[in-house]
């Protein structure tokens, strides 16, 4: 049924097949569901390819108990065709290419209309929020129809398909390659419109990142973009070093290689590189100790550190208020700090022409039902995105 | 001899007061010193007027147990005129007006040549220091000649005399009333140029300050003069929030006057008044509890707290990595941003010509022997600057 024609399937429940998790940690069940149609500024999408990011995995585990909401529907980067909308959504229409955004941009609101921020009111990306904003229900039942099957991040993207609202959508050209757009919703995003909106990194500077994950990598491919002339890479992985070669990291230090005693020295490793520190560095590893290492390792005077991990630990910054007066600055950055559907369809269009180069992103592909094999590849770091074909 | 002209103390020790401290907390003695002449790129200037700053009661204290270096010479807030200048120096001569600064400004190093920072390689802002650049030594000693006695940030202007680095010294306006000059030295200019500068206050946005000294006020001068729509204060102390009221202050707050258990809430309260926030709040007490209220008073998306507080506590900055991705930023200001030679002379026109109105911040003036009289005024709370006159 989930291959039906559009016209057929409009206003009608849709039963098709989603990865469904019941508990936390516990496999993907692949089940049939119901996706009811799309309501008032809503949009049901048929997507064509999901990949994971570490966002998923974290809600996946349960890490956070608040969060613990089942069944649920994980999923927030993919890329796929609007196969109907609900009632005044008219930006995108029947057969357009979307991606979905978990941060979404109602255009309305007062932090829509700054442009100091990317945190719409209403679909600012919220991992607690489980159900439409319109009516605070679900979109997806079990396939008897008795249970509802909670959202995640506005988007939910493990099904074949899903129903998000029109903020929530971005339609991108159609002659953009599909298959790569579902890296614009979330990863590669956020690392490029971390160097480029949040940073504002400058030609000829210098950059450190710390964690060469999908995010760490995009940082890069968006320093290198910008004209800095030194990229400096952080991670205890050897393999993300020659990923990291691709888009344009001059350096790598691994912390394992240093001695212990040196290891909280990376800074002053730095340092000693960079004439006294970068420019800019970005945390994308989500530990606190890193954090502390990337706000030292920047020039005082003016770096700047970008926070892009998650930080779970309920401690607080590693930071005293004095060291701000040393000129350097702190500051985090959610989506890259793109305002998903004004920009994205630009950045969709410089990816289409080969500007931002996105091929080395997606390192595995598998068929949407080996979801759980592609989970473990993740959590096991052999892969940047493990890109899913429904 | 302090008095004597200019060619005839050129070259020579001259032999004036100054307020000694011999030891933390002890009371300033008033006795002769040598003031020896300035070195290569070094100005001896004779001082006017001088203030007193809540860092020179701090350092008076000695409650840095690094900065307790004695006999020493404190005073960072002066106005003055050159007595004679050292080989090299081309922007000031023998009776030129000068304020002096304790954040130089080099001219030459990557610091001063970069729009991002006023922290100059050599002459910042640094307590520890009790020694001139050149040489490591001091220009003051003892009457006897027997024992030098230290400076202090770069300006010691507790003496009728002082040597100081051209870098710290800014040639104003010759017409610039050097009574209220004195205030650009320091916390004047700290709290415009943090309205100004650090923050960028913009036309109609709402500002919250915390802690209502003359930093917090002139803040609010700056806010004002930018056109800042609502101006908060938030104060222990009622009496500041009449001479508030003059400087444009809009709104009053005394958490003192809250129920015990609504302390907690004044962000909350802010928060009420100003539609989810003010857009820039204002760090002035160096209270770490009162740096969380003030982060938590602005505007998730967009919301800027400006600390300008001396924190000597070790405790850590009182903020989850987590709560940096609302959007809100947090920035520390030294000397408000302000480049001082570069930017202070076209302040003092503007405070000259009336745009910056400096009259309420002098709030009592003394005779230069009645030092300790005016530490007290400060230390409770019942001046924002004593003025001495030397």
């Amino acid at each position: 049924m989930g291959d039906s024609g559009e016209n057929e399937t409009k206003g009608k429940i849709i039963i098709c097949k989603a990865a469904v998790v019941w508990g936390p940690g516990q496999p993907f069940s692949i089940e049939e569901v119901q996706v009811h149609p799309p309501q008032k500024m809503e949009v049901r999408m048929k997507i064509l390819y999901t990949s994971i990011c570490h966002t998923d995995l974290s809600a996946w585990k349960g890490e956070n108990e608040a969060q613990q909401m089942y069944p649920r529907i994980l999923g927030h980067e993919a890329a796929g065709i609007v196969e109907s909308v609900g009632e005044g959504v008219t930006d995108m229409k029947e057969g357009d290419h979307v991606v979905p955004i978990f941060n979404g941009e109602c255009g309305d609101c007062a932090y829509c209309k700054s442009e100091k921020s990317n945190l719409c009111e209403k679909f600012r990306v919220n991992p607690m929020k489980a159900v439409m904003v319109n009516d605070g229900k679900t979109r997806f039942s079990t396939l008897d129809g008795q249970q509802p099957i909670y959202h995640f991040l506005n988007t939910s993207t493990f099904a074949e398909y899903t129903v998000v609202d029109s903020a929530c959508a971005v339609k991108i050209d159609a002659e953009a390659p599909l298959r790569k757009m579902s890296l614009l919703s979330c990863g590669v995003s956020t690392g490029i419109g971390a160097a480029w909106n949040t940073a504002n990194v400058q030609a000829g500077s210098s950059v450190a990142i710390f964690g060469l994950g999908a995010v760490g990598l995009a940082v890069a491919e968006g320093a290198r973009l910008r004209g800095a002339s030194r990229i400096i890479g952080i991670d205890i992985n050897p393999d993300k070093f020659i990923k990291g070669k691709t888009v344009g990291i001059t350096h790598f230090i691994n912390p394992n290689d240093l001695q212990k005693e040196e290891y909280k020295a990376v800074h002053e490793i730095i340092r000693e590189m960079t004439e006294g520190g970068v420019d800019y560095s970005f945390e994308c590893s989500g530990n606190l100790e890193v954090l502390r290492v990337a706000f030292l390792s920047t020039h005082d005077g003016w770096g700047l550190t970008v926070i892009l991990g998650i930080h779970p630990s309920p401690r607080m910054l590693p930071l005293h208020p004095m060291e701000l007066f040393d000129g350097r600055r702190i500051v985090g950055s959610v989506f890259g700090d793109f305002k998903g559907k004004t920009q994205l369809p630009h950045l969709a269009l410089e990816c289409m022409h080969g500007f931002v180069n996105l091929d080395g992103f997606i390192t595995n592909e598998l068929s949407f039902t080996d979801i759980n094999e592609a989970f473990q590849l993740l959590a096991n770091g052999k892969a940047l995105r493990c890109l899913l074909h429904l």
